[in-house]
């Protein structure tokens, strides 16, 4: 079977932080699947459903600001790069969107990846920056 | 100017992976550019260079072995998500993988999150799995 694609994926993830950042919270849920689903791997929380998650997202706590970075957008997935600002510190979030064929986002799985001091036995391999 | 997409990129990305999997360096290398750059920027270390690079990965430590998870895949950039196993444990890997235009990989930007424990001022928002 031949799938169609009717909406872009670059435009929807777009759309998804922009909105977040406006706390437009009704255009936010408007993007989302009615099951959407949420995981954050490093932590394993989860967030299961459009209402919890935009309520997760409008009730996160702080006075939190985000600029896109990158987005990768592939048919069914896309992936954004984020700064996410918070008490004055950045944090990177990495997050995989995936759509339903309606181009609703049905699945985000969220990283935050910290910095860390690399091993040194690969410091022969490598510079530092 | 339109630009007419002459390569795969979610092939190339996953040939990226399975020849270093594989430890067939000359593979590997035929994908970078001369000039492709490598960065983590949660530790800061950079290699600059085809022949650099092919050593960091031939030489780094360890019987590692990785399997692809997903491959988001777009125009210019694809992102893997890898699990990586060394010395009994497993590690996430999220690689941003940026092609120029002959589809060579001219930057790998690289990232490992690690499990942490979340705040306990959104508990009341998620639950663990």
């Amino acid at each position: 079977m031949l799938v169609h694609m009717t909406f872009d994926s670059e435009a929807v993830a777009r759309a998804y932080w922009e909105t977040a950042e406006a706390r437009d919270w009704d255009a936010f849920g408007e993007l989302l699947a009615a099951d959407v689903l949420y995981e954050c791997p490093q932590t394993r929380e989860r967030v299961r459903g459009r209402k919890a998650y935009v309520r997760f997202n409008r009730e996160f706590p702080g006075d939190w600001h985000l600029t896109i970075d990158h987005i990768v957008a592939g048919d069914q997935s896309a992936v954004t790069w984020t700064s996410f600002v918070l008490d004055g510190g950045v944090d990177t979030g990495l997050a995989f969107l995936d759509f339903d064929t309606a181009g609703k986002i049905v699945k985000i799985t969220d990283f935050w990846p910290e910095p860390y001091e690399p091993p040194t036995n690969r410091a022969h391999l490598v510079e530092r920056y």
